[in-house]
């Protein structure tokens, strides 16, 4: 229910922007209490800087500092926040109304001055038990790189933790490796999600084979919606992940492209994933309406097989309950044993009959 | 039902043209009563000027004015004032032809004096509480933009506002802006539309959920049906916009097309909640069979097994109704009491048996 | 049925045409009693000439007439006129082939000296209440139509008028635009049949809701199988009509390039509707299923709640007719009348459980 | 059953290569005793000359022969033979392997000194009542063709005839043209095949209608796959001769190329008559399935509406058989007729209730 | 359950991989015990040498020796041998790091001095009764190929052997063959395992149509599942090998690429035997459900044929034992023998009705 809920309530959102004027920025998302916060990490081969919590003038002149500047934004609510990032970074609009509005899907697109990509980060709520969408964005130039996440989130650390250990080739390279790192520690945040979507796959399995229950039919088709909303986020990556690996920009370095080109086989692999869990999840509703109706077919069964070797004998009671005068069975020294005996007979060899056909 | 009736209404509108001359304007769809009209705005960065309710003929130099004329026809079912609108602006009758006939597909057309382009409007009927589909034709020129409604609406008062405001760009922009600005206003309006249907969704889903009825299945199919009319005019409008975008006409200026991916972006968001409903609504489709029959089993089993439990009993009463003249039972003192601990011995074996086995 | 059997008949037919050399000329269809027949319309802006059943012979200096010339074909069973035909106008013998094989699908294809087009008309036939398909081809050149028909026709007649009263621009356009005409009469055509079909369908959907019966499923699936023969009587009209517009050929002028683009629309459109129609048909198929369950679950639950309500009744029957010596009961005064009054407890006890539970 | 045993012997006969040198001819399919035979026929316009029976060293000078050689092979599990012809015309190795292994799929392949074609024809065995693939391979070079079939079969012999009949334009034309002619040849058999296929689905169909059997759907799953063996040999055909059509190869002749169109066209009906069997199926599929299920619910019907309308009724009889000893209706002296009387009141007001709400 | 449980562990093991810097070498996939080793084999026309068990600092100089030189390496989780063996050739970090990782799909890449292939090998595990899906790994220059696989297995050996027995050309060719032989060798195992698939296919399809078991329909959805992460492993291959064989690298010689097409071409064939199993698959599903449901259907219809019989008679024995006093069928002196005549009757004519209307 949440998942479609959540889902309905972003759209609601959207729609209130009907009329707006193009460009206009509508924050678009559930509403947020923290503060936004900025955080900026300078560096190249040899040197490191870093700040935290900087006010958006302070990155005024980032574009045009030496070695590559992250700014990594938290908090995407705080319109006038990015507004005033947009100009100092000379910014489109349109880029800025879609940094914002949180139903954007992912895409990639190439300004004179940057390019531009959405993201989602799928994060798996352990408490909600149901997966959290996150709109990230990523907004890279020739030596900086801008990143707008929803909440604060640890997703990005490890490649803080590179920049900051040195470790790997990420100091030598430029603003479009950095770009290339963060999202690709986005997509590898996606196996992580695939994991736990893949064992809730399997705990549903399981349950279901053991006792199968009316309400089963729809986690699955919950899940399902899930797994719909998880394919939603990732196909339009690899298309648009595909041209950029392909395009002509100058932004992206030659030596990066072959990164970019192993990102697009990780979003594929992710898309293999998504699809086998569908197609798990389709088997997994197979099963579940045919043992409901074998289960439900047993009962009968059993229920049935009772009352037809009942009903028999109860006929032969029956008779002998009449009050004819003239019944000569009645008046036999042992005629109620051998009704007895008849009836027992009768049901006995029903029940041989029915277990000789394998019906029960 | 409704919605399938107006859909053949329509067409069978269509087939009525079948043997007419190409070029032909013969209005196609429901008859109107109202009058048409037809309201001009005139306006560049510095001035504006609204004129209403004018006659084709005050209209026929308006493609050579200086800043942009934006004529709104509102009924397009008078079909010589459409006609004598297009001599003044010089319009191909094919087009005159598209224009008048509400059952025409979304398209977008280039001509060497002018680009065409039909819309739906999509208006969510809340007393019908169905989607009602209105055909909307825009023309755009060098300086001049008409826009053809079938019925007044208030879906471009969004864009009228702005220009009386000079709110955003769009008094310093050209005609194909404003072009723009309409198509988006109606595609924002999809959404409105889409959360309309969502809440539809959502009320039938907890209704479902709740009691299922048999009526319901019909419900869900009616509501398919008008997720499939809106696909069909959503649909055809990506690949047009797409090309429009890509396109060599000189009437779409460099700093449009940047907007005009933006509404391709806004047109795919529409087609992935629309695909999104429809994986829902097949959802709901699965639910309401499998609840369906999960509520027929539960009542089968019920009423089976009273039956099953009593029916041995009644056996046994049968037994002691027997008139064998030897039946040692029946002169026992507590022969009748014991028959009654046997009757509910078996009743509470058969009931815990099946207990036992969780069959209810 | 009788759709089915008809177009294997066909198949029959062009089976039986296995092992002939290429290019013979073999009748492939139903044979046909009435006489071939051709008819000729030569006119130019000013000047109109008709001239009804005259021998092929008389067409021989047709292509070098001044003007356009329209020669139509009625009856392409006769091998021999349509042979010699083909000789005057230096028709290839596999265009020949295919004009009088009805089982060819449609088709555009361009020779150097004309353009051959195959479409297929479609005709209600009221009294067999079902979709006749009639084989039309079409060769034109550069001033003369030739177009062959089954059956006379009245779908060209609407043409005809046109060319007879210089109704719209036929008369002043040439060779090409008439071909055009033609195509679009034929095409229009098709909404009038599909128009009759959507009768059909309103009325088995309001058939199948009030009483669904067990040979409704057949009828659904005989409509489906005629929707799917309409279907690839115009899909591959589409891309043919898309190449024919875009195609090369001298023989088509740039002028009529416009009505082609407006044809392929058309087409479009009925490609539309036909798929409304498939996707109406498969929510009638699914209600009808759902129906039928529905009112045998309905019967099978009332069936099995008036035996359940009286096995518990014939058991406490039952047991006052045993025959032990010791039932204080059965001397009671009023026993018989508590009897009853037990037993209409447990009817009613149970009747009121049934209701309270919402089974009936 | 056994089509798809003998798709799975091919299969195993196939895996048995694994591990061989690619380019090793390995006879694949089922072991034949017949011996292979080679029979060549040389024509052109004027002359003709047939040997029978040769070896594979008479073919030796046949590349360079004036007119057209076809030479004919019947009997592909003799591998020397086909080694010795392969190195007298230069053959591939890889294509002596294909031309061996009836496993492979159709396809064309253009090599520089010769056109390899490989197709399946289509047989259908009376006896067995299914269909029997063959495999046959077509080489052509500039003045020679060399066919290979599995078995001697009678389908080319309408080329044999019209090559010595010196019928058609065969005679006139080169090696690309018999290389046409026998593919068509094929293409034509098809359509027998089509047509006995046709005609068991017919059968199948009404025998369904009239009484469906449990076998039944077994028998529709096996057509189903005979047909998707038949599309499998068909599918890939119609790409493969397009392109031909299309290739810039030398050895086809511009006046031969109009023909590939032809077959191009024929192959494409025989996938359309493919399709619509399989529609057919899916509808018959779906006709048995209602069908038994109605013919199920009818019986259940009937027996539950005998038991409901005797249940009632006996209970009636039940309490008339208690012994209390208070019970005046047992002495009234009309108790017991009307005792029948009630019994068969309540007998019919079922069956007039039942019957009014139609269940039965 | 075994093969969903290894693969959700390899994703597993991948995603415990999320926030490793890119390049990052970390073996995915089960642990191993057995050592890695490395085999070498050089070759050309004339002569051959083999080394075993050799360390990777004895491959340095393998780039330059004259002849082909193969290089296996058994064992991919040596993570550290790998990376030695990287830097000696040259190899890009991120093709480490596939070879590494067993989750891999199957791609071909070209880097400026090598090819990269990642396959995967199908070996069926006659043991578990399940498809074991092993990681290979091929990278070609200009004069060597290093192989990478799982386990050491017996798949390359034939191309061993006829290195050794210098069989077919394979001596007489450079890297590019080698590489394709062992591709080859790969794609040809794949048939054996699609044979023992097809064998478990039959064996399953035999088994449900004797006695079809509630367990069943898990065992198809099993297979199916095994089938498609079959499929998954071969479709991506047909792209990539179409690419590498219309790929513009020098690595490939031209005389190579006809072997490449040929291996395309059996691809295809695997391709095609993977969907005829999902074909046959989908209809003993089908067969499996009509099967269970014809066999419910039959034991409730019998069951309910027996309670339909005795029904009536025991509501006739209970009007003879009801206890009117003026009853005169008790009095009759053959009244039992008439009663017991009149039950019989009712029941032989049910019995009578049900056989003509055929119901059992």
């Amino acid at each position: 229910m949440s998942s479609k809920r959540s889902e309905r309530r972003k759209h609601a959102g959207y729609g209130s922007k009907a009329g707006m004027s193009p460009g206009t920025m509508i924050f678009i998302g559930e509403q947020q209490v923290e503060n936004a916060r900025i955080d900026i990490i300078r560096y190249d081969v040899s040197t490191l800087s870093e700040m935290g919590d900087v006010s958006p003038d302070q990155c005024r002149d980032c574009s045009a500092a030496p070695g590559v500047t992250w700014i990594n934004v938290n908090g995407i609510h705080n319109v006038a926040l990015i507004e005033s990032l947009g100009k100092h970074f000379d910014i489109h609009p349109l880029t800025l109304e879609d940094i914002v509005n949180t139903s954007q899907r992912p895409k990639v697109e190439e300004f004179p001055n940057y390019v531009y990509a959405v993201l989602k980060m799928m994060v798996y709520d352990e408490g909600a038990d149901r997966l959290e969408i996150e709109h990230v964005s990523l907004i890279f130039g020739e030596n900086y790189v801008i990143s707008f996440q929803e909440h604060e989130g640890d997703v990005f650390d490890s490649v803080r933790e590179r920049i900051r250990n040195a470790k790997g080739r990420i100091r030598s390279m430029k603003a479009d490796f950095l770009a290339y790192a963060l999202m690709d520690a986005a997509v590898d945040n996606y196996f992580l999600a695939l994991e736990r979507i893949g064992d809730r796959i399997e705990n549903m399995d399981d349950r279901i084979l053991a006792h199968p229950e009316p309400g089963d039919i729809q986690d699955v088709h919950h899940l399902k919606l899930e797994i719909l909303s998880f394919r939603k986020a990732v196909w339009p990556l690899r298309e648009e992940v595909g041209a950029l690996e392909k395009s002509e920009t100058v932004l992206i370095r030659p030596e990066t492209r072959v990164f970019l080109r192993d990102l697009y086989d990780h979003i594929i692999q992710v898309i293999d994933m998504v699809e086998t869990f569908r197609d798990i999840l389709g088997g997994i509703h197979d099963t579940y309406l045919s043992s409901v109706s074998n289960r439900m077919n047993e009962i009968m069964k059993v229920l049935t097989i009772i009352s037809t070797i009942f009903i028999p004998m109860t006929f032969i009671a029956g008779v002998y309950g009449m009050n004819f005068e003239h019944m000569p069975e009645l008046k036999w020294p042992f005629g109620y044993y051998l009704a007895w005996a008849v009836m027992l007979m009768v049901a006995f060899s029903l029940l041989f009959f029915f277990k000789r056909r394998k019906w029960f």
